[in-house]
């Protein structure tokens, strides 16, 4: 498991290339939720999305050789903007594999960043194909949005800021999907602050986090079906061994909640976060009882939403 | 004109019942504008809006016999809702006319925050007659929203704060609705750094301080119509005399470029800014090639807004 040195080095690696996102508080939403609420706004992180951290922490954790080649990625998501911009701002070339059901603001996005973009169709098989191709031809390095160590290391870091900017939490939530996000910040807490409790958030519709930490292996989702299009992934290989051993609990939100939730912090907040980002609120919001008068931290992923397209 | 003493006084005074809200600046913001932009965010303070420290001057300046018999304000909007919290945080009564327009949740919120709401039909002098009825009835003060100097004073705090955030600040921004941040901002430049220019950024649909600067006297505006709801009412006697001698100029924005602005920062800062805030980003990025390269602040007023009512 990665040593406290490792986090440290990995903070010091990417910190030219992301921002130190600040902490938001609220009496409202304190008084709502009978708890301290400290929301680490990674929704204001570059492309608005902690995918930033780890996807810079892959590059640049490469050789020089490595990324002379260039990496590869496919997403129809935030990791495909992350790669593409910590790419672009490493000087490192970048491919995108996008299925093309991804939107087109997305890829036009992706393309601002200097990335090349290969469409293919909308299954995994054809996503990982398309990957496997252009590794082949172009000896590019393959990255993982969530179940890659390096990945995992550099998300850390967004829980090892509020650590430093928060003093006492009592427990961090995270939202739940393909695993990188709440392994590196589980990782950040058992290596900087023990004490603190690591929680998951996850949609009823992509429970396989929830049901994997039952069955005690990883038990993949299957056709997911949740507005929070950034959880329809499933944990893997690198990123669950940590989950297991340092996650106290997952807690599932139904739709409804988690629109609930992002509604309630856009209103309150003034803030806009995606609907991934809504689901630790959700999960805590319904569980209020036992986290009452206790200094919860959220990572609040990300913020990029369609406007043309809201759920309420 | 108000000193920089009373100005220093206004602040402490305050301080413990507003947020020293952040401010927050962009990468690919500062490419569009082609400047460097700092948001100097209202939008998160209490009540989500600047209004919080001019209602909350004007109250904490009142004698403790004054407080004791209350306040009374006339408003559907911002100004509503922050004499009731001002009142509220500091032990005093207060009641609000309402025009039967107003939507049903800034009543809600009016009364969540324990103030009295009496309801009288949409029209100015209904308004004015309402509200001197309570005054006589009950001895209560009457609180102006932006043409009252407690109350441009304490909206200066907003500007003071953000010259201590932020070095080297070439122009500020702000909204003109009825000119008490435009004014509170002038003088808090004026008072602790003389050679910031100060601009407002008013809707075309609302053009009375525009207009009232050309004639060198207040030209009420008739008819309003703007999505700037903020922004619909006219300078005052008080206010006009500051705005005339210290604001460098004014610009006008379309209903548009109002909307076009908005949905900017939405995507691109992930804030939640109402359409009387959009205007001076609006104003900014019509005029940009006059601010290339310099230090704007913005005052992002307010972040109020109806999610069932978007303009996009």
């Amino acid at each position: 498991m990665t040593t406290q040195q490792e986090l440290i080095d990995t903070a010091k690696r990417i910190t030219s290339y992301v921002h130190q996102t600040p902490v938001l508080t609220s009496e409202s939403i304190d008084e709502i939720f009978g708890a301290g609420i400290h929301l680490k706004c990674e929704n204001f992180q570059k492309m608005g999305a902690f995918k930033m951290r780890g996807a810079t922490n892959a590059i640049l954790s490469l050789s020089a050789r490595e990324r002379e080649l260039g990496v590869v990625t496919h997403s129809s998501g935030n990791f495909a903007q992350a790669v593409a911009l910590a790419a672009n701002k490493t000087g490192t070339k970048a491919t995108i594999v996008m299925p093309s059901s991804a939107p087109e603001i997305k890829k036009k996005a992706v393309l601002g960043y200097g990335a090349t973009v290969i469409d293919c169709a909308p299954t995994q098989q054809a996503r990982e194909q398309a990957a496997a191709k252009v590794q082949e031809e172009t000896g590019s390095v393959f990255l993982h949005p969530s179940n890659q160590i390096e990945v995992i290391n550099g998300n850390a870091t967004a829980a090892m800021e509020l650590l430093g900017q928060v003093d006492n939490l009592d427990a961090i939530f995270t939202p739940v999907g393909g695993g990188g996000l709440l392994a590196g910040t589980a990782l950040a807490a058992f290596r900087f602050r023990k004490q603190v409790s690591i929680l998951g958030g996850e949609p009823e519709g992509a429970d396989d986090a929830f049901q994997s930490l039952i069955a005690g292996q990883i038990v993949p989702v299957e056709n997911p079906k949740t507005i929070a299009d950034g959880l329809r992934t499933s944990l893997g290989d690198v990123n669950f061994p940590i989950i297991k051993e340092l996650v106290e609990a997952i807690y599932l939100v139904s739709e409804q909640e988690i629109i609930d939730a992002m509604r309630l912090i856009w209103e309150r907040m003034k803030i806009i976060i995606e609907p991934s980002s809504a689901v630790p609120f959700a999960a805590l919001y319904k569980h209020r009882d036992k986290f009452r008068n206790k200094n919860i931290g959220i990572i609040v992923s990300g913020g990029n939403v369609d406007l043309n397209n809201l759920p309420f």
